[in-house]
């Protein structure tokens, strides 16, 4: 509906551009195009060199697929961290959500995604292969699955379960449960249900 | 709340600068970040110079004002336009805005803004000298106020219309009523008392 007949070419080739990221349609990429325009040029060119630079030099850690500047991340060449614990997480927001916390001492191990076959993401697309050598490299006692709590999540688990049933290392998941703050009458029966079955010795949580 | 932890000080820095946009948030920020470093490299690149020739590249129209690639807008430069016409607008949107109306065939002329004495925005800010010499140098006939119907919009429309009573140029200000498909019941008061005192003979709207 927003059939934009563009003054200027340059301005309708950034627009096209910025549009092109996901969640942005054409009129905020208009927006943001404009502002850019109100800005200092070395306030976008530091824009730009700063998306080139990021996608030219971020390496992926070759033990836990982390984005990192090295080979190695700052988690895996941290020698105060625990590396008998590796947690599965599924993408790097997840790495730092659970940092976040600061309730984790151990490593990581970053997937790059769930199992997903309606988008075409199979086991192979993922670094699952590269977990299962890691922990037959030794030294991992713990296994911790850390993905989101949904379909795709919990058949990625199993998978990963299944693969790592041979090696003998200890297999866990992340708690489930309902959530602080949460109000009993309003969480869903699932929640509810795996919240009761787990429960666990007052005390204890 | 979301104190990253970057893993990767380039990721940092591209989600610093990409969350200097307005209407960006940090996660919003990190997201496109990580998008792009699925992306393959000259996608990134690609998108990173169109904004830095746009920036470097764009030309302000020296009649109007509108953003164009060179000293003249097309629309200006265009024969067929009707320009005894000057259409009075804030931005290069609402250009757009009415270009899209395919309604109108006369000159805009770009102020870049309206009187908003709470943003610091004054009629020195605004394209306003500007339009009084154009109107001044002759050939104008009638200059169309299109503001938005806001405090701000009526101020700026009053002051110019101040500014060109000495020129003898007509002086009209868009129509303001209820809009197509609204509800008559849900229409503000002061929308549809203006609506009634500019009411129009049966088959002239």
């Amino acid at each position: 509906m927003f059939n934009n007949k563009f003054s200027s070419s340059l301005l309708e080739k950034a627009v096209m551009e910025i549009s092109r990221l996901p969640g942005i349609g054409s009129k905020t990429a208009l927006r943001l195009a404009l502002h850019l325009l109100r800005q200092e040029e070395d306030r976008v060119e530091a824009l730009a060199e700063s998306l080139v630079e990021m996608r030219r030099g971020v390496h992926y850690c070759q033990v836990c697929y982390n984005i990192c500047d090295d080979d190695r991340c700052e988690i895996c060449s941290n020698p105060t961290r625990d590396s008998s614990l590796v947690c599965v997480v599924e993408n790097v927001q997840d790495v730092m959500a659970i940092e976040n916390t600061m309730q984790y001492r151990g490593l990581y191990h970053v997937l790059g995604g769930v199992i997903s076959p309606m988008d075409g993401i199979g086991p192979s697309d993922l670094q699952i292969e590269s977990l299962v050598e890691r922990v037959n490299r030794g030294g991992v006692e713990e296994v911790i699955l850390a993905l989101s709590p949904t379909m795709e999540g919990d058949t990625t688990n199993y998978y990963i379960y299944r693969k790592l049933e041979d090696t003998g290392v200890k297999v866990t998941v992340i708690a489930r449960g309902i959530a602080q703050n949460d109000e009993l009458q309003y969480t869903d029966e699932v929640t509810l249900g795996r919240a009761l079955a787990g429960r666990v010795p007052f005390g204890n949580s």
